[in-house]
């Protein structure tokens, strides 16, 4: 879809400056305005007028000069993996793509810190690091740019143990819409030094201006890993096994839950054997003797919660593949039914509510025609819905939609979020209000006050 | 110090329709108002013009909104044990004392969380959950207030393994300075529905909005905690041994550093009979298992750097002994010069530059007359300075300041902060711009925006 609600005078003229300034890193071509106004979701695209590739943290400011001078909309690009339309142009405007920014700037190894380029993608990462004995551990699946991943703040299966975006995010390089430069933190690891910049940045989707480099923190590569998974009788099983874990303090590295739906796909898709049933995918890291003592202490658990055989795959190859298919799952599911899109949707309950919210949802799922199919990082009280949907049957859109505002109701209802991972973009704003009341105004003045011309990825989080 | 920079009759406005809403509960008499201008620094206290203790949020909401009619300042009082002058009614004003807020709201033990009132204690919080098998454990050593600890970003000697109020505040409620109150969060243990509320109200000092009620992480006790006290022969061993314990991944629960001049104040205080020499205090959270391997860990990479013997104290008693006496050194280094005040700054670096930060600090103490102790939280790279100050004389006065500026200017230098945890107050506010540059305008924007009256807590972090 092509959309701009800006006078096309004034994005000729930017789209000319910019032309000027980075000559053919500067498109207009319907494909790629095409395929940066449309991430992985199931909302619809809308095209950019232009869009620009950057080089540097110099270049986005003079790119960023240019639009506001001329009053049109940027939107930051990374990998376009984004689930709630974030990188849609909804009021047209220039795309500012961040790939080209892809170098590791300082490696900190004493430190255990690491400042990249915003275009640097996670596993780019990790392999830049693979000799120094460390790793960062943030994994929401798709293989994301950093500077995407602290924009939206990321998480995934790691999370329960090394937190999200929010907690490994330690200073960013941002530019303001008005094309001042600021680092939100040094490198200390900690400060109490003023308003926390870094965090009001993480998770803000390029609506107060555009990341270009991120400070992370990193962790030693743990000296023991083990992976299991392991069928339930019931989800409910699984679940319980997955809370009472977590009451225990069990520093589990990854626990995730994969239904019944998903087991079938992720065979099908990706050729495996696993049993049908409700799975536990989990992650032990430590040393050797803590390892074993997390794993027995997590097998007796889940032996009382009709948990089966735990299968083990220490090697990492083998460890590899197993997550793989995990991380598979969303195309996986899709693949079940052809030329169908997938409505991803995410939320986040306290943990003691999460048994009788993944129950009752799955409920909903069965009772409706369309094929759903639901896996999660549980061990934060976090569960995604996967609603295959034929996007050219308006009442399949609309089944997904009721049972998606179901979801979030039921969600909100047990004191939870409308996201826990996925963000806002245009397809989670309207839950907004109904989450957080009073404290969207308190949002919006933030937005206003520092985006007061609402250029920066303007319609996203928060209208204005 | 009395000061009002507020019209007088502004001032009796407010404080006449106070009384009528508090009765008793509104003081103008000279040693309250006195008290709550001041701080447990050597800052200049300044007088608010009257103290309202509140009851409740409602009453806090009744408290602001007649304050912010008449244009009159407040300032949120909880303990008074601030270190940067955060309390102090420089344009004067209302001091709001919430320490009659100090119900446990909820505890949600299967979920590891609490809700309590600002005015709830961390030794009252802990008290208040001996029975359910948790504890809340940041610690910044006074037993300050949960509200005040979250408004300056608290931190202390647990902040190596349990991260910071930061890390650990789910949610909070505030009122704006218009009287507004918003929830910053849901329960959910993470979210990405919008800009991260919690982490600005986090640290902002009262500046924004009173911090009326707080969700706080909560997490099992230990099944095992032994602790440990280790001489070493230098200041540079017992660094050392924490960056390469910090490096190893080794999750210490506490590592701290006690200089001997430290050492020779706690002894002398709380009559103990510690070696002469720069410590390290440590302890160790886990299994059994765990703990015996953390503390062989840390012993071996202690020997090799000048440890001498451990000295163990695993019984419950003798560990509150000698972490009280650590708390307590503050109060033991002014005991070492009578009719003296203590100036405690603090600063933070990246941990591959704490031994040279440390080292040179040290230097300039030795050469310098004045009494200077160091402590810290090396484990975060954080540590204090306590100069020994005798407030009458103006050169010493001078000399502590010329220390603590040369401090400040060395930590970021090495890319680290002009405070750790203590917070900027207005101690620290002339260090903002050195410290973050463009992006204390940021901050004013911020400031502005949510506080367009300069009502709340006027004069502390940013300057308008």
């Amino acid at each position: 879809m092509t959309s701009s609600a800006t006078p096309s005078n004034a994005v000729s003229n930017a789209v000319g400056e910019l032309r000027a300034l980075l000559g053919d890193r500067l498109s207009t071509s319907a494909a790629v305005r095409e395929q940066h106004g449309r991430d992985e979701s199931w909302h619809d695209g809308h095209d950019p007028d232009a869009v620009a590739f950057a080089k540097s943290t110099e270049e986005v400011v003079a790119i960023v000069k240019i639009c506001a001078s001329h009053g049109v909309p940027m939107i930051p690009y990374g990998t376009g993996t984004s689930l709630e339309g974030h990188v849609a142009a909804l009021h047209g405007g220039v795309s500012i793509n961040l790939m080209g920014m892809d170098q590791v700037v300082t490696v900190n190894q004493a430190d255990l810190d690491v400042t990249v380029q915003a275009g640097v993608t996670r596993k780019q990462l990790n392999i830049h690091l693979r000799d120094t004995g460390l790793f960062f551990p943030i994994d929401p699946g798709a293989d994301a740019s950093l500077g995407g991943m602290a924009a939206t703040r990321a998480s995934g299966t790691n999370a329960v143990r090394y937190g999200t975006m929010r907690d490994n995010v330690l200073a960013l390089m941002v530019v303001l819409p008005d094309g001042r430069v600021i680092r939100t933190a040094r490198r200390a690891r900690k400060s109490a030094a003023g308003y926390d910049l870094t965090a009001l940045f993480v998770g803000s989707e390029g609506t107060l201006g555009v990341i270009t480099e991120v400070t992370l923190r990193l962790y030693g590569i743990p000296e023991a890993i083990s992976s299991a998974v392991c069928p339930f009788e019931s989800v409910a099983g699984a679940v319980d096994t997955v809370i009472q874990t977590i009451q225990s303090g069990i520093p589990v590295a990854r626990i995730e839950l994969v239904d019944e739906i998903s087991v079938g796909a992720i065979n099908k898709y990706s050729n495996l054997d696993y049993e049908i049933a409700p799975t536990l995918f989990l992650e032990f890291h430590g040393t050797d003797a803590s390892v074993a003592e997390q794993a027995e202490m997590v097998g007796a658990i889940a032996g009382e919660n009709g948990g089966g055989d735990f299968r083990w795959t220490t090697v990492a190859e083998e460890r590899n593949k197993m997550w793989q298919a995990r991380h598979d799952v969303a195309y996986a599911t899709v693949a079940l039914r052809p030329n169908c899109r997938l409505w991803a949707s995410d939320v986040c309950v306290p943990i003691s509510r999460l048994a009788e919210c993944i129950l009752e949802t799955k409920k909903d799922n069965d009772e409706s025609d369309l094929l759903a199919a639901i896996v999660g990082h549980v061990g934060d009280g976090n569960f995604h819905v996967a609603y295959v949907v034929d996007a050219e049957k308006p009442e399949e859109v609309a089944e997904a939609k009721r049972l998606n505002d179901v979801l979030v109701a039921r969600a909100l209802a047990m004191d939870g979020t409308c996201t826990g991972e996925h963000g806002v973009g245009y397809g989670k704003i309207d839950f907004l209000v109904a989450e957080h009341g009073e404290a969207v105004s308190v949002m919006r003045t933030l937005k206003r006050a520092l985006d007061p011309d609402n250029i920066m990825n303007p319609g996203k989080i928060v209208r204005l």
